[in-house]
């Protein structure tokens, strides 16, 4: 097994601690080299600040943490979740496909080598962060995330925009969720909604066709390092409980899944043995293992399927295909959508959120902004009140292949159908005509609708629709998605959002070569680009334009003429 | 020297002739497979129609073509221009410092091997493709581009949108240009307006560190492989002349310089000693040349600098940087601006544009919509009214760095400013924090700004800020720009814009990867990466699911039970 341990260049990993709890925020300081000028002959001497920026990476970049993937990370939430005295400890795993992987010791060599019982809300009792906000309560949970998300204002005095009793009124409203499963205690908490910086996911998983525990974990980790704010694991191969364990117990961001994947391995992969009994053993044995949201195409209904017939690509989602096959099949409605209230019941034990899927999302220009589409968004707001009686958080999926002219118009009917619950979308994809470059065409348009207000964007990488993403992917898929986020960030004029586009330029400007990448999103790739065209000492000028045509030279030396002149 | 041709797959070369005039257009034609599908046991086969697209390639992917950069591109349009009789051959170069070159013998081995004579207007005529348009003349060059335009619809039988009046009428008013030097006469013609499909520049060039003569024609003919409409050179190191007469003999998309990079080498780098002498010579070198557009930072006046003292980034505009600071020294008035007229009355003779470049563009998200940007762009305003007296074509130049909510704006003040002239952007780049990945920072902006009217925008490539393209680099950017100018073709509702994404779209629900591949941007990167993960016969599912949960294929079973129930 690999060393995970990550490192940013000129960074170290600080703790900002809570005023109303006991806690103590990570994030990342980066610092900075003087800027020094000759002004009159003498030499000048200006310091720069250093600069804070959000953090994902957990302890993996806290060089005094131990890291120890056959341990998992330190149960952070542990004591927290403990004080609130809701929950118990089970004395065994409720579910019985879960029981049967433990047992089975032909299983032992892949297993996670620590066994932790399950923690469920006590008879009675719903543990959900919405329903705590609710009650008025500001959790440890919501003051983590105020402090996390003001960050980068605080060292500049800036009055706190995101307070905790800020956090707490729009979980209590369901226009923001903290994905906080309480029985992932290794999460850092982080919470998702319009008001609050974009956030980006991504997925890793394996299929049939693809890779072992070791490279999924790494996979998780490597998301972590570049900013993944959360981590979907779609793996439908062998032996799925077992990797989503390592996962689960690896991961220090929330961790999400779409259980009818697994449910379906259950049964072979034979779509009309499907139940939902084999489903709901399932919710449970990841409510148990720490799971923190659950995609659920439960908005997909049997009225929708004639609408999917004019489509140049019918439904590419998965999980949207395999209900729809069920239901076409037995000519029933939707198990997920009759079950609902059973599936809050559950999801509200354990604080998992449930993220309604978007089955009949646009796979195609062509089918943009359809009826179907529509007509199954109008039906995930009726589930989000459902969801909502049980204080169950919600994030509500979107598309797709959606063309430029047609994004707003997502954003619009989301915020009219679902009742200001955050909105999470997959690009979308501005044109379908790029394979090897989705990264990009789908950036553009994620760009777009998170800032019109958009939460959470699931990033896409350069193998999408060609095959699975190996780590380079999901670096460049991961670097693209920050991107669309903070250039949405800044759009939306998010406090201090800019500091680290100024900090950066500034260095730039003054030739801080080393400032200049350690600001940057990849600061690897930036140094491997500008070692390819350095041939020297390059202090006084760019590389692009070489010593005697440097924009940027010569712009100084125009302000020291014109100092002279004014 | 290398074998420049270039093969699409499943492509051919097609010609449409016109109408009016006795032209070839030049297109490419990409043929599918059938769809097969079964229906009660019967195997059903469709035709799938070939779909043509858009073709910057030239000559160079017409397999009967003879190609051999000693001898350049056939000359296209020298007949056109020859048959209006308003031209002459010289019997001379006009330049002082081009005869000079011509008879140093030591440059006569890098020398392109052909002399060809330049053509200049008659006296006191003026053979620019405004000044026919306004004359009410339909030249072959806007025949040529109407057929173009329209290639993608004429197949379906949809009423011809672009028009040769059309163009026409665009081109008179200002609102769209073909930049056509009569010494470029390998060049295809090619329209660049907001009512046309939006084109897409690249920038090559050698700096004083970096790449040879052979480097450059190959990133030429690169460039036109994956798109690039127009190609700027901005070389700024040795044998500039030699250089760019090799890449104008053997490219066929106009060329576009900013001659004022080589009038620096003329006075070896002393910014102090240029003069409007050295200038003039200078354009009318690359007039005579064949340069089909010079950018030219006439708008940036002496009363323009005191407004950029507080920016982050200053000038970041290598000729903005260069006239400021010649300003700056001298005390004086911009030169470019005081002889504006003079350089019209060069440009009219060759039918060269102008593209008045932004120097003040903002290089930092702090510097977005400053005054310093809005005051220049107004003085282009007013220099535009100039040059359309001469019936010289324009382009407006504009950013840069540009936050996502101040994008429009810039289009605003463009329109507000210009009288319609086209607008040509850098990006934009919506923030400044990823270098090494700046052609997506960029195309995220681009795809915006050409949504709104931008009609051309120019690429950035991942090595931006950091270092000069390698060939990778040019594809890498190239694509992203393709990307965005579609996406926005697409968001414009650009008639016909649509068909590749639908038989793109079709072939992937249809798996017929090939079809897919071929009807890309990249077909070598998607077949590429499509092999990377293909581990057999795949022609039923698709390799991020794997067989057992594949949406496509679920989505076709539906179909078919759909069918069985309805």
């Amino acid at each position: 097994m690999q060393n995970h341990r990550i490192s940013y260049p000129a960074s170290r990993k600080i703790y900002v601690k809570g005023e109303i709890h006991d806690i103590q925020v990570g994030m990342r300081q980066i610092s900075l080299l003087d800027t020094i000028s000759v002004e009159n002959g003498e030499k000048k001497t200006e310091k720069n600040a250093p600069v804070i920026v959000y953090d994902t990476s957990g302890s993996y970049s806290d060089e005094k943490a131990l890291i120890d993937i056959r341990k998992g990370l330190p149960p952070l939430r542990e004591a927290w979740i403990e004080n609130r005295g809701d929950t118990e400890k089970l004395p065994a795993f409720s579910s019985v496909y879960c029981n049967d992987r433990l047992h089975d010791k032909r299983l032992d060599a892949i297993r996670f080598p620590v066994i932790n019982l399950p923690r469920k809300a006590q008879k009675g009792k719903n543990c959900t962060q919405m329903y705590y906000a609710r009650q008025g309560v500001i959790t440890p949970e919501m003051e983590y995330v105020a402090i996390r998300e003001n960050q980068q204002i605080e060292d500049l005095g800036i009055a706190t925009h995101i307070t905790p009793e800020f956090v707490r009124s729009e979980i209590a409203s369901g226009r923001a969720i903290i994905p906080a499963n309480i029985n992932h205690p290794e999460a850092e908490p982080m919470i998702i909604g319009t008001n609050f910086l974009v956030k980006i996911n991504t997925n890793i998983g394996n299929s049939a066709l693809s890779s072992g525990i070791d490279e999924e974990v790494e996979k998780a980790v490597w998301s972590c390092k570049w900013g993944g704010d959360t981590l979907m694991d779609l793996s439908t191969g062998e032996n799925i409980h077992e990797t989503r364990e390592w996962i689960v117990r690896n991961t220090p961001v929330p961790v999400g899944t779409v259980p009818i994947y697994q449910a379906l391995e259950k049964v072979n992969g034979q779509i009309a043995e499907l139940t939902w009994e084999v489903y709901r053993d399932t919710l449970i044995e990841q409510c148990e293992q720490g799971v923190d949201y659950f995609t659920i195409h439960a908005g997909l209904l049997r009225a929708h399927l004639p609408l999917v017939k004019g489509r140049t690509t019918g439904i590419v989602s998965r999980g949207g295909s395999i209900i729809a096959n069920w239901m076409s099949r037995h000519n029933r409605e939707n198990f997920f959508y009759t079950h609902f209230k059973e599936i809050c019941e559950i999801l509200q034990q354990y604080d998992v959120a449930v993220s309604l899927g978007d089955g009949l999302r646009p796979g195609s220009i062509h089918d943009a902004n359809d009826a179907a589409q529509f007509a199954e968004l109008s039906a995930l707001g009726e589930l989000t009140r459902t969801a909502w009686e049980h204080h169950v958080q919600v994030l509500i999926e979107g598309p797709g292949h959606v063309p430029m002219h047609k994004i707003k118009a997502n954003m619009e009917e989301q915020v009219k159908h679902c009742h200001g619950a955050p909105f999470y979308t997959l690009g979308p994809l501005t044109t379908d005509i790029a394979p090897g470059y989705d990264h990009i065409t789908s950036a553009i348009g994620a760009a777009q609708i998170a800032r019109y207000g958009t939460a959470m964007i699931c990033y896409v990488t350069p193998k999408e629709h060609l095959g699975l993403p190996d780590k380079e992917d999901v670096r460049a898929g991961v670097i693209a998605y920050k991107i669309a986020a903070h250039a949405a960030d800044l759009a939306k004029g998010h406090p201090g959002a800019e500091i680290r586009d100024n900090a950066l330029s500034k260095a730039r400007f003054d030739f801080r070569w080393k400032d200049q990448f350690n600001l940057s999103l990849d600061p690897e790739k930036a140094l491997e680009y500008y070692k390819a065209g350095h041939l020297g000492d390059e202090n006084d000028h760019c590389t692009m334009c070489g010593p005697h045509f440097c924009a940027m030279k010569l712009s100084k030396e125009i302000n020291r003429q014109q100092d002279c002149i004014n």
